[in-house]
């Protein structure tokens, strides 16, 4: 039985419905975490909480829970689900509302949702340069994990299209802001650097202790460079994967670090 | 008793619930049309579900049903709300599926979500230039009604933080694009324009009926020229609203033609 936690209660998947006026369904008025679970720990839980409370704040969308209510009831999903190693995913949404942008005066009822799956690792991805869109770099959602994933979806398909398996997307300024799930560090004549937040980028927290990790530069990063790259992985925080081409390029996929070092 | 039409049949909206793992609430994988109704009629419909089509057609979200079999649905769903003046939104997502932004291979169960409301005229807007985010007229997204409105919903905070209730919205060229939701067409010099689709805006059904109405001309907008615009409203698929200023500089707030002339 697959289990999920919805506002406040863990319960049977196919019994946790969502209404069709949730604002997260119908207009991705809503933001998620999704947290690396190993061994009965929830990696970094108070950096996604955090990040979480922040996006929603932005928003104006309130946290209906305390951050320890929210921390027993992931733990309860976690034990129950059985998973030794698991993705966990939190999404917060207005929640159900009248039709309409921003109906005045509308009482707001938050949806909390958990959900959880076996923690897959990804073998390395043939990467490609998309071309059918680019992320906002002038939107603060860029640089935030909202649910609207439109962008990484339509690049994904592009690079289905062309034989690769993951997808590099410019920003709107025509950099290499990121990967299509995570983001990207780059091996440039030797050193590790990745792009900075204000490229439109989503700043992850596995990002934040690759930096130090890898003494990487936050830099941007024109596609010329990303033609001369040695090396690239893409990283998030449920895991870290290298490509092994770009653009049919072949580049050596290793990862520079043991990611034991960086998941704890 | 609100009532919903969802994959094919006529349901009471409380029992008609959405999968906690639908890709229209996890990641805005989606597309949506909203139909003005009157008198038992469904306005522009077979433009609606042509244009929602394309828009599935780029994402690769098939449409399970028919034209004719959806027009049945709708239909049912009008008669049964006794709504005179209805707002039909017709959403299509891909439907629940397995974590992750592409699972490959995943079999797709598309969700097709009719909701009803009555139609509500909007009365004569305070509109804002917003400058917390921008239109990407990079994204295809931009030129499809994606259920990604986040950007929309950031900017109508702001117009409210702002004492407005609309907001104008730039693309990432800095030009001004549309509102949070709808197409605008301006009056400059005694002469009507709309900005271009290439400009980022979603090429609405509204707007391509009111150009020849108005004889208005497609050119993109300068923020220079929004401040000497004469008049300007608001068009979409439900009704047409004046703005009666522009960051606080007043308009006179009248549609330059008969509402009658264009919802018919």
């Amino acid at each position: 039985v697959s289990l999920v936690w919805l506002n406040g209660e863990v319960l049977d998947a196919a019994e946790a419905r969502i209404s069709v006026a949730d604002r997260g369904l119908t207009l991705a008025d809503g933001v998620f975490e999704t947290i690396r679970c190993e061994g009965g720990a929830m990696l970094w839980l108070s950096a996604h909480l955090r990040r979480l409370a922040e996006a929603a704040a932005l928003l104006r969308i309130p946290v209906p829970l305390s951050d320890s209510e929210v921390e027993a009831g992931l733990a309860a999903l976690l034990v129950r689900s059985g998973l030794a190693r698991a993705a966990l995913r939190l999404t917060l949404t207005r929640g159900p509302a009248a039709r309409g942008l921003w109906p005045p005066g509308e009482p707001i009822h938050p949806t909390l949702l958990a959900t959880i799956a076996p923690l897959a690792e990804r073998a390395p991805v043939r990467a490609v340069l998309a071309g059918s869109t680019r992320r906002n770099a002038h939107s603060p959602l860029s640089r935030l994990k909202s649910l609207a994933y439109g962008d990484a979806i339509l690049a994904r398909i592009e690079a289905e299209s062309r034989g690769a398996d993951e997808a590099l997307l410019l920003n709107t300024a025509g950099r290499v802001a990121c990967a299509s799930i995570g983001n990207i560090f780059v091996c440039l004549d030797g050193a590790w650097i990745t792009p900075p937040a204000e490229e439109g980028i989503l700043p992850g927290l596995a990002r934040a202790r690759l930096i130090p990790l890898l003494g990487a530069k936050e830099q941007p990063l024109a596609v010329e460079a990303l033609r001369r790259a040695e090396r690239l992985f893409v990283s998030n925080s449920l895991s870290c994967t290298p490509a092994r081409s770009i653009d049919g390029g072949d580049l050596p996929p290793q990862l520079p670090f043991d990611p034991a070092a960086l998941y704890r």
